[in-house]
């Protein structure tokens, strides 16, 4: 079975580009983690489920290919995949596609880390968290 | 006798600019802010003399005159003068100059208060620091 | 009569925020820019239909006052009134408020020029557009 | 003989910094990036030699793996390596350390291709800037 995937949208605001015209390429790094905080609000929580226990969730690593550019005003339609979920880190995939014209813009991944706020060593994700997450992962 | 000014320079990035072809005016802002970190830095202390002390510096106003755009790889010169210095809060003025052509591009200020981190309450500035911001008044 | 004022919505994003855990002063001026592109959404037209008839709306002036901290997560209600509508600028006015609790986080204005992209000189509104607008003008 | 390398430093800024009191994992990205405009700087030249022969320099790839947070405050030192350089594109290397600590922070890449800002279609690197550019080249 598939994963399900999870889509959201963004119009391109003029603060989004560039002297080239087009969307600044470290945007696309923001709209990806815009998509992640709006699939957390999507299953009913926030960052800030996971800081009042005490954790953070650094990114560890991240990638993107630019493929296409979005300019001004176009509307985006990002869609995040579960792309690997475990105890103490998870790979989201993204996508993000010019939504009337379909066409793939970016598509890349972001890693994050459970981290003791404390410590600043990974730590397990919440048990509840990891229960609203799973029927998105392969 | 007038106020002594502090002068920095700034180089306009790429990630500055916006599809006008010249710095978005949100940055400006983000120039005066990073003006007076500089000038805490020449006065050898920084905000983190503040947070270390339970003290927060809230921006409470701000305002900006654009006049002239400043476009990609600009060399820019910000002059930061104390224009109030009081127990609780400081407004400092900026103006905003080509470095190269002298022209002023904009001008505009920062009124900020020392709050306390936990009350949120106003509150003074340390006392060490207000002697190293004196020379500056007017 | 009163002036209609167009409202929009914005959840506070994580980029958003600065180390303070609020959300950082410049990035009240860009709410107040993706209010005014929303709202230029709302009348049908966007800066592309100033832009294709070879006009800039550079900003002049801003100014914002910062009455109560938003946080990551919050979601805000951002108010835009046309303060000032006249034949080559407009001065909007943008109250921010959180939208649960109904306080007033920041208000502010911006003050607009209508400029060939040519010259750089102000120039008229288009006909088109200033009839949309007046609608909202006191 | 191994590559040249480089070097540029940065102060963390307030703007740089998030909630979790470090800096946002995009603004690496924009490290990179003003790293690249000092390293044309240095060479003597910028973006702009590009665009004025009608070509712009998109990013088609870009990636960082993020290993220790950078604070408010902390000294950055970035290390440019050119990585590859084509005939139509280049492979920029980036590390970035504490610079008091010697720590690595964070180390990626940034992948650009030369562009005809007419047909979008991938372009030669002008010979002159090519002659700059490789005696940095592996």
């Amino acid at each position: 079975m598939s994963p399900t995937a999870f889509k959201t949208s963004f119009r391109v605001s003029w603060t989004d580009t560039d002297a080239a015209q087009v969307v600044h390429f470290s945007n696309y790094f923001r709209f990806f983690e815009r998509t992640e905080e709006e699939f957390y609000g999507h299953l009913g929580f926030s960052f800030n489920d996971f800081t009042n226990k005490g954790i953070w969730l650094p990114r560890v690593e991240s990638f993107c290919q630019f493929k296409s550019p979005a300019k001004f005003n176009d509307l985006l339609e990002v869609e995040l995949t579960v792309e690997e979920l475990k105890e103490k880190s998870i790979k989201y995939g993204f996508k993000i596609f010019n939504k009337e014209s379909a066409v793939l813009l970016a598509n890349g991944y972001v890693v994050i880390v459970a981290a003791d706020k404390q410590t600043g060593k990974a730590t397990q994700i919440p048990k509840d968290i990891m229960e609203k997450l799973k029927p998105f992962s392969k």
